[in-house]
Formats: C-alpha cells, structure tokens, sequence
C-alpha cells in the first residue's frame, strides 16, 4: 500500500477533508443530497483514483483506494461511502464486462469526469428486466422500483440490476439521466444521512444489448466474485475510519475538559484511572482491527492481480481475510462509538456536538449484512475447512 | 408494591401513555417542550401520585410511583423524567424542609395542581446566594446561570440551588413566574430531547427566609440522604423502561418481518437462531435489572417508613441496593438499545421509524453521573465492606 | 423461603460445612469418593430435609432445600450436587411413581437413613430394559453400561433408568447391592471431582414391577415435568454458590496482600482502582443471579404445592423463570471464577490454595446441558411468546 | 520474519514437538522437572537460535526465536517459557553486559551447550548483595531466598538479581552448580506446572566483579530497555500459543463427536449454528491478535538493529505496539481457554483430555504482570500521548 500521505492526491485528499469537516455535523443533522462536498469530490481528481493509468486513472490499488475511504470516513462516512461506491461500480465493470465495456466506460469517466452512483441491490427483485421491442436485438426494458441506490443522486451513471422472466440476475449500464429513470430524493435515515441510499424508479428504461455486463458476467470466475469482497472491504474500511474517527473525538472532548468527577481524585478527566483504561480498550480494538484490514488488503490487491489465474481456494483465501477484518471492524468501531460517551460524559451530548453520530453510522452501515452470518463464515472455515461460498455478500 | 394495573390511576395512566404512544417518533424529532403530553400529565392526577393522603395525594409508595416512572419511559422516557423529577422536587421538600413547609407546599400541589421543576444542581457553583435586604430577615437573592434544569418550561413551580459566600448550599422554593427568572428554551440533546434540561437565569431573585429548605437541611440526616438515593432510583427505573421498550420495539420489528436473511435457513427471521439467542440475551438482562430494581424498591420503601429511625448502616444497605440496580439496569437498557438493531437488521434504520431514541435516550441518561464509580462503590463495598458515603450522587 | 440461619437444621448445616472446609482443596486434588464427608451429611439429618413431615423429614419447600445446597457450593460444590441429586431422586419418586411407592421410599429413607445415588440418564441408550422372566409379571432385566451416575458410589438405593425394546424410558429403584450392579470407581474430570459421576453397570439386573415408576411414569403431566426443572434449580444454586464462593475467597486473599502493583498508587492491594471495580462487576453479577434464582424458586414452591392441578401454561411460566436464573448464575458463575484471578493476582494461583477448583468445578457443571439452547428458549419466549417445551433438559 | 517452515531447525523443531505433544497432558498431571524434554531441546540445537552467527549461533531474529516460541505453546507452554527464558537470559547479557562478557557467555553457550536459566526478579528484594571480602575487588556475596525462578532447575548458568546496601539492583551470573546455590524442587502451581519457576537459595553466594552486568547496566539506555520489552513480548507469544492450541484441541473433540444436543437440528456438533458461531469467535480473536504480535515484533527486530542508536521515542513506538500484542493475545488467550468447553461439551472434562491446562496455563501465565496497567498504558499513549515509562515490566 502507498501510505497516503506520500501520494500525490494527498493533498487534494487533505482539502477535501478539511472542507467536509466543516460541516460535517451539520449536514448529519440536515441529511439529503451533499451537492457542494460531492463537487470537491470531483473537482479533486480522486473519482480518477482507482482506475488504470492507461484510461488516464492514478492507478491506485484498492489498497490504497481504500485507505482513502477509510481516511474520508473518519470525518463524513456518508461521503466515504459515496467515493466507495463510485470506485465499486467501476470495479464491477471490470469483473463482470467485456474488455470493449471496460475500455469504454473506463475512459469516458475520466474524460467525462463521470460520478457514478448504485442501482445494483441482488436482493431486491421488485425490478424486472422485460423483453425489448425487436429492433434493439438482445435489449431489455428495466421496470420498476429499486431502493437502497446509495449515490444514484447527483450522479452521471448508474449500474443497475433487474431479473429476467427466467429469474435470471442482469446488471446494466445507463447514464442516470435516460428517460424513464426518476431518482427520488427520499433517504432519510438514523444514520449514513447523506449517502442518499434512497429509492430509483425504472418505467420501462430501454437497456441495449452492449449495456449489460453479460460477458462474463456476475460472479462468473474466482477473478469476478471479488466484486462481493471489495463490497465488503468497503465495508470495513468504512466501519474502522467510523471509529477512528469517534477515538479522535472522544479525546478531543476528553483534553478538553478540566473538572473531573466529584469522586474522582485525578486532577482533570484525562487522568482518570477509569477514562484512561477506556481508551485503552478503544485503541487495542482498533489496532487490532486495522491490521486485519490491512492484511486483508494486501491479499486482495495479490488476487487482483492474479486476474483470471485466481483460483477458488486463493479467492477463499481472501474471503476468509475479508471476514475477519469485517467482524473485526464492525465490532470494533460499534464499540467505541457506543461506549466513547463513558469518557466525554453528560456535557457531550449536546446536539451540538453530535457525536452520537458516529454511533448512528457504524450502527446502520454494518446492517449492510448480519454480523452473525459472517462470524458464522468464519466458523465454518475454522472448524470445517471450508472457504465461503461466493454470493454477492460472501 | 401494588401492581399498576390494579390501582385506580392505572386506567388514566394507560390513556396518557396511548396517547403519549401516537406522537413519541415525532416528538423525538421536534425536541422542545411538550406542552400537549405535559397538559394530560397534569389532568390525570398523577402528579399527585406520591403526595401523602392527607394532603389530598394518592400517597401511593416510592415503589410504586417509579413502577409508573418505568411505565412511562418504555414509551417516552423524556415525560417519564419530567415526571419523576416532579415527585423528586416534593419529595426533596419532605426530607430536607420543616413540616410547616411540608403541609404547605404538599397541599398546595394539589390544590393547584402545580407542576414542579427542577433548578437544583447541587455541582454547579455558578448560582450565588446573595445577602438579601434588611428587610426579609434571612432572606436572600439567588443571582446566575442554572444548566440542567429539568422540566423548567411549563412549571408552576421550582427547586433552586445556591451557594452563598461561605460556600454553603442553599436550597429554595420559588413560584417560577417570579421576577428575575427567565427560563430558556435552549435544550437541545442527542437524546431525551423533551426534558426541557435547559438554562434558567436568575437575576437577583429573592428568595424568602421561609423558602429555603434549611430545617432540617440538605443531607441532614440518614433519612435525608434518602434523596440521593431516591434520585438514582428513577434514573434505574428510567434505564429499564427504555430497555423494556426497546426490546417491545425490536419484537414487533422482527414478528412483521417475513424475509430471513439469505444465508438463513429458517423460514422468517422469528424462527433464525441467532436472532432468537439475541432476544435470550436482552430478556435476561432485562429480567435481571428488573428484580434489582424491584428489590431495591422494597428496602427503599422500608427506608422511607422508618423516618428520622433510619441509621447510617440501614440507609447503607439500601444505598448498596440501589446501586446494584443502577448499574445492572444500565448496562441491559444500553445493551439492549445498542444491539437491537442486530436483530431488526437494515430496513428498521428508517428515520421513519426513530427506534435509534431508545439508544439516544438510555445513551444520554446513564451519564447523569459516571457508571465507573458506581461500580466501584459497590466495589468498595463487597471488598472492603465500605458501605457508600452519602452525597448528592450517592 | 426460610432463612437457612433460623432453621432447626442451620446449626448441623454449619458444622457439616467447617468441616468440609477444612479438607476441600486436598480433596479437590485426591478426587475420589469423600466417604468421611458424606457420612457427616448422614449424621447431620440433612438428608432428610425436603421429605414431608409425615414420613419424618423435615417438610423444608424446595426453596430451602436448595439454598442448603447453594450454601453448600460455596465451600464444595461436588458435595452440594450429591446432597441435591439425592434430594432430586426423592422428588422423582414423588412426581413419577404411586402412592404407594412415595410412602414406602420416603419412609424407609428417614427409617433407614439412605443415601440416594444417580443412574437415571435419559439420554444414555445404552442400558437395555429386557423382558423378565414368567414368574415376575411386570418386571425387567436392566442390563448395560451407564455413564454420569453421580453418588451412586456409597449409596443405598438407586434411580436407574433402561429403555425396552420399544424405546420407551423406564425408571426403577434398587438397592445398589442388589446382585449384578457393579459401581465403578472411575470418576476422574477436570472439576467436580467427588461428585462420584462414574460408571455403573447393569448385568441382567432384576427390577420388579412395583419398583418401577409407572403410574403415573414420566412427565406424565405438566406436575411430573416439574423434575426437569428442579433439576435445573439444583444447578443453578450450584453454579451461584460456586461464585459467591470464589468472591469469598478472592476477597480473602485481596485483603491479605499487602503490596500494590509497582505501578499502582494505592497503599495496598484491596484500595487499588482496578482491583475494586473488579469486585463491583462480579458483585452486581452475583446479585442479579441470585434474585433470578430466589424469584424461580418462589414460582416452582407454588407450583409444587398445586400438584396435579398444575397447568401447562402455569409450568411454562416456571420453566422460564428457571432457564433465566439458569443463565444468569451460569453467567456470573463463570465469570467470578474466570476473572478472580486479575485481583488475586500471580501469587493466588499456588497449588496449595487451589483457587482455580472454583472455575473447574462451574466450568464442568455448566456444560450439564448447552447454554445456547436454554438462552434460546428464552429468546422464543420473548419473542415468539413459546413455553418451553418439557423435556428432561426443559 | 523467516518462516519457521521453511528454516534449518524447523525439522528438528517439528520433532521435538511431536515427542513433547505425546506426554503434554500427563506432564501437566505429574508437574515438575521435563528432564527428558529439556534434554530433546538441548539435543535440538535450539537453545543457539537466538545467537549470533559469529558465536556459533543460528543468527535468528527475535521474530523468528519467539515465533518458535508460539508454536511450542501451542505444545506445551511450560517448556516454551523455559526456552524462552533462555533466549531472555542471553539478550539480557547482550543489553546489559560489556562486549568482553557477551563474547564470553555467547560463545561458551554454544560451546558447551548450556541450558540457561532466571534468577533474576526485580521484584523481590530479600536477595542482598553483601560486601565481598578483600581479595575481590567489587565483588559480592548474594545471599537470600528468590522465588519464580523459571528454568533454575537443570539449568547450567543462571542470571541472579541482589540489592546491595544502597538498594541498587545487581544483576549477575554465575554456574547453577556454585557453591552455596540450592534450587528447589518446590514448584506446585495450578499452572504452567513444569516450568519449575521454584525457590532458589543463595547462601553468601560469591559474584566475582566480571560476572556482573554493570556496564553499562540494567535499563541504562533506550536500547537496554528493550529488555523488558523482550520479555512482554514472550509473553505475547505464549499467550498466543496457548490459544492457538486450546482452538486446536477443541476443533479436533468437536470433529470427533457424532452426536449434537439434543434440540439441535443439527446432523452432528460440526454443523451446530452456536457451535460454529463459537468457532469464528475464538478465529478472529486470535487472528486480530496474531497480527498485532508480528507487528510488534517486526517493530522489535528494527530497533534491536538500531542498536544504542535507539532513541526514546523509537523505543516507546515499540513499547505500544508490544503492550497492544500483549492485550490482544492475553484476552484472546483466556478467552478461547474459558469457552472452548462450550463447543466441546461435557465429555470434554475428562480428567484424561486434561483440556482445563490451556485455560490454567494461560490464566496463569497472563498474571506475570496485571492487565489492567496494561492496557493503562495503552490509554495514557491513546489519549495523552505518553509512550510507556520503561521499567522491568514496561
């Protein structure tokens, strides 16, 4: 991993941060579309980050494509969230399309400066694909209502999922502005408030037979069923910068304070027995977790670049290494966000501060998939040896 | 303790809570004084609940009256405060006042059907005691700034702190429209947000000679330092409110759910195995904390009976109770309130719904005073055999 | 319940156990049958304890008994299970067998002062009920090999159980002299190391119609299903004394230590900051069990005294109660034995004290059937609203 | 770090292994001296590892010796303490002692194969150095009791630790054999049961001037400091091994049994919903832990080859990230140990398995120094960025 610090879009990563920041607890209260941070998002360059230089791209591995989503969500993990996503789309072009698909859409983001936003929910099979009318040999018609479409808002393109009549999963490409497509401005949350994960309406959107990901296809190799595993290493990036940023709030609000509790016999809270032992807990969980992420990063950057080659034990491998960091993460960042208050006390839950939102971030976002299936996964290889089984969540 | 459902406020109790019921979400949401829920509070009698029968009250025990308190904060724990802290208010006069103030202000309540709030914060030494004019012997004029004055707004009545120059608290009884005091609407919370926990401004306010609580006095006595006590007793009951009701809010999430997760073989989420162990889990946290409350109820009540009687070591034993009670009821409500969500799974994180106040609510109240030295308290007595030193927190 | 220090039997339930106390660390080493200890049981006329006044016991409810055998844990818990399974066997006979049966079993176990041992194993199939011969209408041959039989060494009579060729359970009383019954000496486990729980075998075994428990036989009603639940009763006053015993003796050697970690500020050992929170944490953990398992046993006195007018959904109630103390005293069990060593520290784990028999012993006695399942019985209770279904784990 | 694999001695560590894994339980059972496993490690040539090429030694980085370490815990964590005390005992000449002892002690180590072992306890000041007589200039006599003694049995040279009159801490060596030195066979201890750390009785025990490490010292400069560090992160490794191995022993009974509970729906333990849960619980503690431990001891060897060039701030980085390790693989340690009988059931407890030494050894073991100033120290770096204060035990 290049450490981000060294690269060159860490300075552009450091302004935009800086920005967000500003407003970060502001706009969890006001929630909706983030129009102004999702301009210096693309005014930064760093929707290039990921992409192959050969497109024009910074050809970021995902290691480091992800330690920026883990840096972006220590301060604003919606706006993380949204980089991510952006990056995944583009990924799952990789793995799914054929290589005229790849170049053409790869290229014309960079040249487009496109942001591209999510309607792939495998889940949901309220979408149908119906067949097209004849001219346009091998088209679909998408038809009906998606929810959860994190980003779709204030996006250029759109990935989007539907069933056939045969149940069959189709991925498609549209640019979010094709007639028929309303993005509806509906997400309002407890938490993640401006990912915009909100609901898209499909009324017969036309999808031509060269905007489906068909060739290969959804998780049609090991190689291509790394699409779920970066899902899910977003995922814990997300979680862990969630809760690196709590620590770092909890001990600016702890530096901060000077009366300690009346029962107390240390000078001032930071050198409580108690407090100190808390953020010694939150520190060791967090280490602990971001060398899983870390660890889990760099086997999956070596089963990047296998490609094809990749196997289905190297890519369970990999799986494995995913999961642990994600329970890891999840764990981790839910409890420092939870239990951070035990050391800033009464006076740090004015709704000025907001820091419950930190918790109310961590809380949603690792609702994403159940917890308990993913230890489950983890079990399953410990005791039986088996790798997971490839699904869009494993 | 008579059982609520058997009592003659039980059928009022439940219309307000059927009425509180309908707006919580969205009161939660609002925050600001909750003058609509505070008006059927004060026209269902309850606000005499703990009053004595001679002065026209329910004279309803302390159990008794926090069984309602733990009622009320399953649906709303902010009114179930309010509530509380009014009973808190009387009974802070019966323990610290003369009997001539007693028969006043008790028949008084009723008679008017007062509302009282709260300006006493025995920690904050901002509000001073000011030497009154000669004519008002032993009068004085309380002068500064009052945080966390629960349930100010909208009271006919208030309890108020200062310090005067030798440092001494003083404790006082002032009608709240008197001259001088400006009560703020200034609360704004991550949680518990209808409290009304804001700023009251006293600008040279005179308060009486017999308005002050001094004969006998603040913590004068064993029997007197059954406040403190009385006081962590709502915040236990409060805590196993918010816990039962959030474990109610994540039954009726899981029954309406009919999808189990993917990798689930039961047929609906109620039937998953790990889902079900999570409701194990909170039921018997929840079953826990309710009998140490409960018990702690019974020696509090036993307390309260014996009067100027009570010893130092009886008055330990029941502030040991307690404190069990408090630390058990706070670590299930917030584990339960935390974790919720573990079983709900994504969809119950719409704003929509607001289940994340049971988390906000228990979040901010458990840190009315530092869950650590409780347990040290009960440290110190299991190890050292210490029984704990009375205080305004203890 | 009455209190154990009021009884007629405190004062010879005292003796018993100084004299137990002395030995039960060496005998936690040597294992083995404790012939000295279970003779002084005899002497005592505990063994009489929960057998109605008239067949000359001492009438005590099952809530007293059991706090005998919770008093007992905490200085040995192998003693305490073999003085409970022989409580558990008369109470067997009560709810499975005739009236006839009761009188005659309950009078000659005062007349003769019998110890009762264990080889009723429900789930062992290994040991055969085959058809007697003619001359023995109704009999059985019990033949076969059975595992955990606790107290059958140095016992008088037997509750063993075979199932026919039908796969139906049967349960018989026998002397254990009788001829063909062999109790092996071959206990040897990690903890609970005199409870005796070896082998005995069967080899064609005479058990005559009228010793067999028939009429009404087993679980026969929601009344006989109260067996499962005393037994589960006796684990929990099991495991809650094992952790008041281990709070005991980690507060006994805290208190004798008299130098403080190096990097401790306090003067010694019982005033370190850590140390005392420890002791808070397993304190509240043990009083929460404990009124779990007191407020089970009030519910299961009631409804031993219904008898057969018991209902299904009255038993459910119980059970639940039970499988709640069950968890939580397993719990905090554990957890006193587990963690007890972070405040007695390195010196505390010198085989002569023999400390960690307390974590052997609940370690041991816990896995008597898996927690998971009954915390999943409470979660179908607190969910789905499902009374645990009876079994002889139920 | 050099895969143990794939080095020189991995064959004959694979074959003291497996001659240890044949008598680990009945070792644990007998306790006292591992004549003959001491023995196979001198034959191994293990005991060079640690040692500088130019001595004859292996050359192995301190990654590489205490990875070693890790795998004979999972063994048999006695003698993986013992050899690596022994390895502790040579850095410690190397930290403390002048080029002229190291060249001495390194080489005659591997000339003569010595088994090292520790007298050397900062803790305990009953041992004093005396004024030597005359002839001997800067001399002394050590003369006193010393406890914890690892490895002093059967050992070949011991380091040993004195106060002199001034309550300066003398560190010297000398033969075990030496006139006046009696090592007792006196150690009995619930644990980590063979690693002999006994009584050993100086009685006017001559040091001659050159056998001390007085230049430059104990913990004379940040690279000295190490010391303690090395020895924190043995113990990180063991913790790790023993965890490690319980995960193995309880893996192996759960494939091994047929049957699962009887309210499981499940065809055997192995598919168990809770049984597998427990599993993934146990892999990614001990995952999250494996890795905080390569970290830090990636960031040990670059500081060991820092050399006195080690500055204070280099070395406190080194400090957290071992006390991170040590946390980490202390709780994972324990925990795995205490619950690993909940997958593996009631048959586990065999006193043939002996499967409670994982938990005993670990238990024990994790108190060589209290984990709760552990993790204070991780507190005081998260919060108030204080690297840890070097002393023998930070």
């Amino acid at each position: 991993m290049t450490r981000t610090q060294d690269a060159p879009w860490s300075e552009p990563l450091e302004a935009v941060l800086r920005e967000w920041a500003k407003t970060a607890a502001a706009r969890d209260k006001a929630g909706g579309t983030a129009f102004h941070e999702r301009r210096l998002l693309r005014e930064s360059g760093l929707l290039r980050l990921s992409l192959p230089v050969e497109y024009g791209g910074d050809g970021a591995p995902w290691s480091t494509t992800l330690d920026v989503v883990r840096r972006m969500a220590q301060v604003d993990s919606s706006l993380a969230h949204l980089f991510a996503f952006h990056h995944l789309q583009l990924a799952t072009i990789r793995l799914f399309g054929s290589d005229a698909q790849i170049d053409h859409w790869s290229s014309e983001t960079v040249a487009q400066g496109w942001f591209w936003g999510n309607a792939l929910n495998p889940l949901d099979k309220s979408t149908r694909a119906l067949p097209s009318n004849a001219e346009d040999a091998g088209g679909y018609l998408f038809d009906g209502r998606k929810s959860f479409c994190s980003g779709a808002r204030d996006s250029d393109q759109l990935l989007a999922s539907a069933f056939d009549g045969d149940g069959r999963l189709l991925i498609g490409v549209t640019p979010t502005n094709r007639a028929g497509i309303a993005v509806l401005d509906d997400w309002d949350n407890m938490g993640q408030r401006q990912t915009d994960s909100g609901t898209v309406i499909f009324e017969r959107v036309p999808i031509a037979a060269d905007e489906l990901l068909l060739n290969p296809g959804p998780l049609s190799s090991p190689f291509a069923t790394l699409r779920p595993l970066l899902a899910q290493s977003i995922l814990c990036h997300i979680y862990l910068g969630i809760g690196e940023g709590a620590l770092q709030a909890a001990r600016d609000a702890t530096l901060s304070q000077t009366r300690p509790w009346i029962a107390s016999q240390a000078e001032r809270p930071a050198e409580d027995p108690y407090v100190i032992v808390h953020f010694g807990d939150f520190f060791v969980a967090l280490e602990g977790a971001r060398l899983l992420v870390e660890r889990s990063m760099q086997a999956f950057d070596r089963a990047w670049e296998r490609g094809l080659a990749l196997t289905e034990s190297e890519r369970g491998e990999v799986a494995v290494a995913v999961a642990s960091a994600k329970v890891a993460a999840a764990r981790a960042g839910l409890d420092v966000a939870h239990r951070m208050f035990e050391v800033t006390g009464a006076r740090s839950t004015t709704a000025a501060l907001r820091l419950d939102r930190f918790w109310r971030n961590v809380r949603v976002h690792t609702l994403h998939d159940p917890l308990d299936y993913k230890v489950r996964e983890l079990g399953d290889w410990a005791l039986n040896g088996r790798i997971p089984k490839p699904s869009f969540y494993s």
